[in-house]
């Protein structure tokens, strides 16, 4: 990695790299805290290669765009450190989830405005996102939290009432999570940018109400296809 | 990784290997656990990489014996959970240093014991624990555990109470992770037996006192010199 920010990539794409990687960071932590008071030494091992690959991606999104590591970070430490305080919880399930959910809608909001780039930084930007997972094709369908969403479908496809309450809160995440997006990009004008530029991009029709709400209709529609497969109502 | 364990490997060499392993494992988790509650970003991302690179180590040492994962290490699960017992504290610095003394031990105890197995299983054991830390020497030199080194080496250096602590502190994970390795060796007969063949295989003269209470002097040396790059009292 050099240690000056290549002059070419342009500062839209510095910000969308900055919330990516923190993204994966912060995934790390959940991932990891919850490998160490995993239920059995399986599940820990799991989740420990979970938070492995998400520094690995981390590294790999910060070489795309060089530069200090952290100072192409630190914009995003706050705003995630609100995400957090709003979605603490001391339940090991529930604390599982919402990495899954918060790092699964991080993973395609950048996705989607990663659309937006040009190549070759747009390119090895959303391959470093839709970077496969080693393992069985059903794990590699299941994508970055493949181990975490194994985990979880098997408690809820074994305890109804966890399963409710892993629903009830999934909403819950996913409401903070499509919040955290709304104030990204209403105080981010570089993700604004690719975000006006996103739906163009993918030939999607954003319809009336402008970018900023066919991006959450989006999420949202993702959130709703991974909480099917965790098979909890979304 | 095979789903068969080699047959070729002795068995005293699948219980090294499985302790070593899980020692990584639990290296892994105390580096994250203090990665999330990190004073900065900096800090964070150190201890972060510390981890992941301890899972690459994890793996490395159980390539070299194949079989399933939790198999080889879940025989030392529950001597390792005694140790975290007895070492449990919520300061975020006394968490960091029990993870550097302790995985420190475990690496030495491991190094020696390695030094006794037939090549080419002992040499790609001792590569995998020689494995050097990406970076400048001075990390190089630090070897596993050189973020978290760094970390405790600068908090101490600003903070004579806090060095005087942690100087304590170290000598109590000490006590508890050579009792671990007296624990070990008294009943795990395969380690035991690695441990009669290494002194003459490193070459040493282990005097009066038998080879465990040589391993125990060898370990006490090696965590002197942790100590003093620490630049704590041992």
């Amino acid at each position: 990695m050099s240690s000056q920010r290549p002059s070419a990539v342009p500062a839209s794409v510095v910000d969308l790299v900055g919330f990516a990687a923190y993204s994966e960071l912060a995934e790390f932590g959940l991932l990891a805290t919850r490998s160490v008071d995993a239920p059995d030494l399986d599940t820990r091992q799991a989740l420990a290669d979970g938070a492995e690959r998400a520094i690995e991606r981390e590294r790999a999104m910060l070489a795309v765009v060089g530069g200090p590591r952290a100072a192409v970070m630190a914009p995003f430490a706050d705003t995630l450190t609100e995400f957090d305080a709003r979605t603490r919880t001391d339940d090991w399930a529930e604390g599982l989830l919402k990495g899954v959910v918060g790092h699964g809608v991080a993973q395609d909001f950048c996705r989607t405005l990663a659309a937006a780039i040009e190549d070759p930084v747009g390119r090895r930007l959303r391959e470093v996102l839709d970077r496969p997972v080693p393992g069985p094709a059903a794990v590699a369908e299941a994508g970055a939290d493949a181990e975490a969403i194994e985990v979880l479908g098997r408690l809820g496809a074994a305890d109804e009432v966890l399963a409710s309450r892993l629903a009830l809160w999934g909403r819950r995440v996913v409401g903070e999570a499509l919040n955290l997006v709304t104030v990204l990009l209403a105080t981010h004008p570089g993700l604004d940018d690719l975000a006006s530029r996103a739906p163009a991009a993918l030939g999607a029709d954003i319809g009336d109400g402008g970018s900023r709400a066919w991006i959450v209709a989006r999420l949202t529609a993702e959130h709703t296809r991974r909480m099917d497969r965790l098979q909890l109502a979304a």
